[in-house]
């Protein structure tokens, strides 16, 4: 099995009230890559997601306080919290740091806030692609988040759509023919992980194309797949 | 930026005393994509490096108490506890479930533990390679962890020779040329999954290459590295 991912070029600024899926067309219209493929999966970061859904709220950079009341607004509950570091547990059920705002690649004077509903934008952008290339693509919008107990982010779906959230592997024989015990595999955090080494963090481009994933786990999903029920979670 | 994934074929069931890097060299020389390449990653399970190294304990697979005092044995502590789940805190510092202990892909009636350093395992591989093939590969042995608030697991890296843990992007502009927060990436997590998605859980292969990762990511590394100590550490 092979997998080629590379990130999109040609995608500019990003404001309030782009069509996202548009945009990413026409980028990969010009792909020197060639066009895009049924099965590909594309990995799309949430902040060109939020400033295309005018999810930016302006802030007083210099006012510390300022930006933590936006972050207990976005929050249902704060988790953890040390110094200037909040965990926050978000409308959507996500764990992150600081209800997942943003002031990096944003404008000076603005934030900006997770989209409201990430598998929507998802669906959106899989159905532009759909109308306007004749492709079945998957999408997954990234986020960059921390965890406990590892230092260092690392990238994960907080939207998807016609890409599997996680993948059920409870019952398939192993190697050895046994029954395995438990492994469900979060396929689409992989992915978002995947996509952000080949985007890079400071380069600024915000669409990766992944190749090649097994096409079993193109289908419909939702993050309610990934996102944990707190009843069934350890560590709240 | 381009990167490709690919699982290696060819390697058969690996026992203690096998040396793994000659087995990896063998099943790379014979890979159909062509010989490995300066800057390749490899990604190696933690199952098989636990078999070469003779990381295996017998037990009654059909006793569960015996399995849960192997679980605690392998602990330094026990970070949370419900009904047969338990999360520990390995040696190697790492918390996940069951202390890294696993059956499945191990031959009934034994236990595989988790190699007792990680990062050396890596560097032997990783030296075996270069001392046979002449080039310069990093090497990441991954394991298929869970994490808290979501589902499915994720493989992670578990050891690594010759490819950055974590890279520090603090301080560098982010695409507006302004100074960006925090932004520490766990490439070797992120590289450990990209390799799961191309080896599949239940098809037994154990090894894969990534190619095209950004080369100053290529050096010298440590588990220090991404291991949060335990003071820093908010969930546990």
């Amino acid at each position: 099995m092979k997998m080629t991912a590379w990130s999109v070029s040609g995608i500019g600024e990003i404001i309030p009230g782009d069509q996202l899926g548009d945009i990413i067309v026409d980028a990969c219209r010009a792909e020197p890559n060639g066009p895009l493929l049924n099965g590909d999966v594309l990995v799309v970061t949430q902040k060109i997601v939020s400033k295309a859904e005018g999810r930016l709220v302006a802030i007083d950079p210099d006012d510390p306080v300022s930006h933590k009341q936006l972050v207990e607004d976005e929050a249902v509950r704060i988790v953890r919290r040390r110094g200037d570091l909040i965990i926050t547990e978000t409308k959507h059920g996500f764990i992150c740091a600081n209800s997942g705002i943003d002031l990096s690649n944003v404008e000076r004077g603005f934030a900006a806030l997770l989209p409201i509903d990430s598998d929507r934008s998802a669906r959106r952008i899989r159905d532009i692609i759909n109308a306007k290339l004749g492709v079945e693509v998957g999408i997954i919008v990234s986020d960059t988040f921390g965890r406990p107990w590892r230092n260092g982010l690392t990238d994960v779906a907080i939207g998807v759509a016609g890409i599997a959230g996680v993948v059920d592997l409870r019952g398939t024989p192993d190697a050895l023919g046994r029954m395995m015990h438990v492994t469900e595999v979060c396929v689409a955090d992989e992915l978002a992980s995947t996509g952000e080494l080949v985007m890079g963090k400071s380069s600024g481009i915000p669409v990766a194309i992944i190749r090649g994933v097994d096409p079993t786990w193109l289908r419909d999903s939702a993050m309610s797949e990934i996102v944990r029920p707190a009843q069934e979670d350890l560590f709240r």
